[in-house]
């Protein structure tokens, strides 16, 4: 069986929890965190010299960091990655923006206003620079979903599992989706997905 | 054909050129650049709503954002992507770390320094926090490079066309790889390879 090594609270870990919990499949969590220390520990180096979670780790001992990578690795072959390829491009092409364009911004605008150890970063430059470029990255996501159920295609993939991640607390980050109406019916579905479990929810428990 | 959307002077776009190259495989290169305001034009704007470079348009006029989705598009099928699943899925995971962990550092850093249009923005804090995440992707890179001639398994991949596009020219963003050998020697590899072209090359010129 496979290990997710993660954070209960984190959005990044979550993609993966979400899509296993999407797919009914069976896994572990194992939480590592970065804020006792946990992935700046020497054993968790060993396992990802990089040092961040969420990490996949194997049934035979191999590990996989990057949310986004270990989605496209679980995903394979399963109803969430389109058949077409220029479709599965394009859910490349949301999931890489993600990385530069949203998470960056609308994750890490909550980041600096929810985690006390982060208090001393969080300077209002950085608070205005991350709320601009998040409200930015949330309207190309708005003209997408204004006029479609999904990010690609006609049925949910690896792409909306992670923009959900962290859109859906994007107000905990000072976001205001009032404007975003074609994200908000966006959110509505994602949770209306058989399977689906919330961000809290871990297995086992 | 296929016309790639992008600056000669771009790592970014670089990416899909160098790849093309090595195919041996013919295509256009549109100029569209972010220093006349190129990409933030109605036109540029319609193609595709992020309005970043580079952009891919196919044969038939489907458009394709995002430097690193374009190369698993172009590439699908190539030699440049490992055969097997897990080593596939570590091939995404460089390329999501390049997009998060490197290219806002060590090619943020480069246009912080070398582009006049970035002097109000390159501030002192800015300058430090880029060399600091730089250096930091750069260790992650060289553990992997001091033993190993790839990045993933034994033969170059979309991961390090990726990663070759700005770390080749990191000293012009104030980063020194005299510490880094194995990232050196990854790089004199890189540029043997058959087909190579570097960034200025551009098809019939």
């Amino acid at each position: 069986m496979i290990t997710i090594h993660g954070m209960a609270d984190s959005g990044n870990c979550y993609k993966p929890r979400l899509l296993m919990a999407l797919l009914g499949r069976p896994f572990r969590h194992a939480e590592v965190s970065w804020r006792d220390g946990g992935t700046a520990s020497k054993a968790f180096r060993q396992k990802t010299p990089i040092g961040k979670i969420p990490l996949l780790e194997t049934g035979d001992g191999r590990f996989l960091p990057e949310s986004n990578a270990i989605l496209c690795h679980l995903g394979e072959g399963t109803r969430f990655v389109p058949d077409d390829a220029f479709e599965r491009a394009r859910m490349l092409a949301w999931m890489f923006f993600e990385q530069y364009s949203h998470e960056p911004n609308v994750a890490v605008r909550r980041s600096l206003l929810c985690y006390p150890e982060m208090a001393d970063v969080a300077t209002p430059e950085r608070l205005a620079s991350t709320l601009r470029g998040g409200n930015s990255a949330l309207e190309v996501m708005e003209e997408r979903l204004a006029g479609h159920d999904w990010l690609v295609g006609d049925a949910p993939s690896l792409a909306d599992i992670a923009l959900y991640a962290y859109t859906h607390v994007a107000d905990e980050g000072g976001f205001d989706l009032a404007a975003f109406a074609g994200i908000r019916g966006w959110l509505a579905r994602v949770t209306a997905l058989d399977g689906y479990r919330p961000r809290d929810w871990l297995p086992g428990a």
